[in-house]
């Protein structure tokens, strides 16, 4: 019996079917495994969790930790040889104390379940990735995501107080606190977050919730191009605006958008930005936002109600849904300083030119997080030949101006290329003594993130 | 010769006069060391910083790193057979960028510099300890340090986007981006961030700075008692207004301010809050704060203008000075969940009564962390007696409430006692373990944080 099979046979909720260990081997970066694990554990409880991870470590089978398989860089990819565990079914809302404004849940609970709890008690979790309605909190937490909000409210890292995580010989660490502020130790908590499974499963996490803005300004603007756009970004952040959210897309995006939604958005500009402002003084704060971008803009249509403002914020949730009925999609996800958004879209131009790859381009404008998205036929891989080329690219780009190969979407498996040249040698055998730290015999998420 | 000596004999800026041994053994947490370091280097650039680390570690000399010594857990005590290392002279801002937000500067800058620097265009830097006027950047990167903006904005950790940092074997490390988000690889930017000085000497940091708020509303606030204050606070976060400071005081401490300014607080109550509220709804958030606290409240009092603010803000921060007049201060720094303040002061008048030490409280009530201050005679000690029975019992107190030893002043020296209590031996073990990757010899503040 090989050491899989051993760990598979002891345990309660593990399929060994075909379906089961396709869906599992890959998730929504578009990257095509070439074998497919060997089975799928379904953690239904913490005690599973831990009884996976001792019964791995004896037999030393390497096992990737998977939410809802909606990652975009293929770090829960898994092959054979290895054993997902599969945290999905850990749904559950342990607490919510809408005073102090926690809530304590399991991993598998998707992002959208969690506000919707926390709308009833007029509190909100700020951290929203466009999959909102179907990620995962565990996933969340594994790549430090962001989202929309995240432009005035920060990233993950920010909304998570506190974990439990089995670590990977099945032993419970507790990290961070229950409390807004504390510094007992180093900080395990935020090294957690964003490790991409790598250092141990989460199997409950403490959120820090927020109160609803009691007020939000929504405006969309049309710009002759993106240059323009970007340069009114950047102007909206001189201009000392704090915009709640503030998303840019460009001129063929808008087209796919019109395609697939029989909006017309592209004949209105070649650029567009979503931007809101939220709280007691949203009106106000709105118009010194539009006073900042008017010398770029052609036009702008502000939200006269909810339902206004939701169709504004449609146009941007659709984005990809609209890009995904054209072909295979890869989103990237390389963050620039704030004002170099207007180089970054011109040197994206160069790199679609002369790849002659088709990219599509969002972006978190606030924060200097772009969302190139390449699409490729469906038939084609985005790991080899003209896409993987871009991506390079993209990450060259990002590099010569001060910025990052991934904002809020992690190294995964796609990304590991340039790891070390971003990083440089000295963090990055630190980063692997601390892996070994966790994992002295390497067998969580092997080959991912770092 | 002594292995300190042959350091501090190859180093250009050293100094081994007992006036400079003397300064350089404790900070202001009240500790009285019982021996004094063999010498003090002065780095004036970050090579100086290198070769003492490498000379350090080819001599195996234990280093204490040094910013203004104005920490508050002798977390940079230093003793015989260690050489201090003292940052104060790296005070250069080396770059400032007013579009994008950020300043690049040496770790002795004081906090208070880098403010001053970024309100010429129009910014702040949010972390302001109440030392601000003293103490500098690379210390509050040693302690995560908050303090009274950190109610809305955050502590250091939110508003440091970039290390270069020095490892004990005089390697230099970068950590962190130059981008507001970024998840490549695992965040040792955050555990950078509070580590104490025991993982590496911070040379250079990149500062995230923001808007100064285009309004403040400043309101004090006056209550019969602590707990008729603690449950307005409470009531604040409840009503889910979002205070940029949320600051409480005690009847006793009010009486030591009258003391020393000759105000008349006490009269006018036996417990304060300052409560400000900012941005560009600060007037109207202001009102839904006051209504919420009303069935608390003896009195309040706007500030009419900014100096009447200043005035109100002011009576908080002299708090410390005056009860400075009194005796020895010791400041302990215990966090609870928000909505626990009425229990924790409850259980802090139980402590004064039945170990008989003094304690006056002021607290950062958004956050729930308090700073009940011991006052004991100037030739008693703090680390002894019924001032750390009382620490002891305090620690205990907000450990059943759910709250941690120290929520913004760090472990240092002096809560080295609890730390695996409120950790646990998993955590410590891996702290320790993760301390033994970047300081292999041992040498880099030893002794201290965890």
């Amino acid at each position: 019996m090989t050491a899989s099979a051993a760990l598979l046979n002891a345990s309660a909720n593990a399929s060994t079917t075909h379906d089961d260990r396709l869906r599992a081997s890959t998730d929504r970066s578009g990257y095509v495994p070439s074998t497919l694990p060997d089975g799928v554990i379904y953690a239904e409880t913490a005690d599973d969790v831990v009884n996976t991870m001792k019964l791995a470590s004896a037999h030393q089978v390497p096992v990737v930790p998977r939410g809802a398989g909606t990652g975009l860089a293929a770090g829960a990819a898994a092959k054979a040889g290895e054993v997902v565990l599969d945290m999905s079914r850990m749904t559950r809302i342990l607490h919510l104390d809408p005073v102090e404004q926690i809530a304590v849940v399991e991993p598998g609970v998707l992002n959208a379940a969690v506000n919707a709890a926390a709308a009833a008690h007029g509190l909100f979790y700020a951290p929203d990735p466009a999959s909102t309605a179907i990620c995962s909190i565990g996933g969340n937490i594994a790549t430090n995501a962001g989202g929309m909000l995240c432009a005035k409210y920060g990233v993950t890292r920010e909304s998570v107080l506190a974990l439990r995580v089995v670590l990977p010989d099945g032993r419970m660490l507790r990290t961070g606190r229950e409390t807004i502020k504390g510094v007992t130790g180093y900080d395990l908590n935020a090294l957690m977050i964003g490790s991409e499974g790598t250092l141990g499963v989460v199997v409950e996490a403490t959120l820090r919730l927020r109160p609803r803005p009691i007020q939000t300004a929504t405006v969309a603007v049309y710009f002759p191009d993106v240059a323009a756009a970007a340069r009114a970004a950047s102007a909206i952040i001189a201009a000392r605006v704090q915009p709640s959210v503030l998303e840019l897309m460009d001129g063929p995006t808008l087209e796919a958008v019109d395609a697939a939604q029989g909006t017309n958005h592209r004949a209105r500009g070649g650029a567009f930005l979503l931007a809101q402002t939220d709280g007691y003084g949203a009106a106000l704060e709105q118009d010194v936002l539009i006073e900042a971008i008017q010398p770029f803009a052609s036009s702008y249509e502000k939200a006269a109600d909810t339902e206004h403002a939701d169709a504004l914020v449609a146009t941007r949730r659709e984005a990809i849904p609209a890009l995904e009925r054209m072909g295979r999609v890869s989103i990237c996800d390389i963050g620039v300083p704030r004002n170099r958004l207007a180089d970054v879209f011109a040197g994206l131009e160069d790199i679609c030119r002369h790849t002659g790859v088709r990219i599509f381009n969002v972006a978190h404008a606030a924060d200097g997080n772009l969302h190139p998205m390449i699409v490729v036929d469906p038939d084609e891989s985005i790991t080899e030949g003209p896409a993987k080329a871009a991506l390079a690219e993209m990450f060259y780009l990002a590099k010569r101006l001060g910025g990052t190969l991934t904002g809020e979407h992690g190294v995964g498996l796609l990304k590991r290329d340039w790891l070390q040249d971003e990083l440089g040698d000295i963090s990055l055998e630190l980063q692997r003594s601390i892996r070994n730290v966790f994992d002295p015999l390497g067998i969580l998420n092997p080959g991912k993130a770092i």
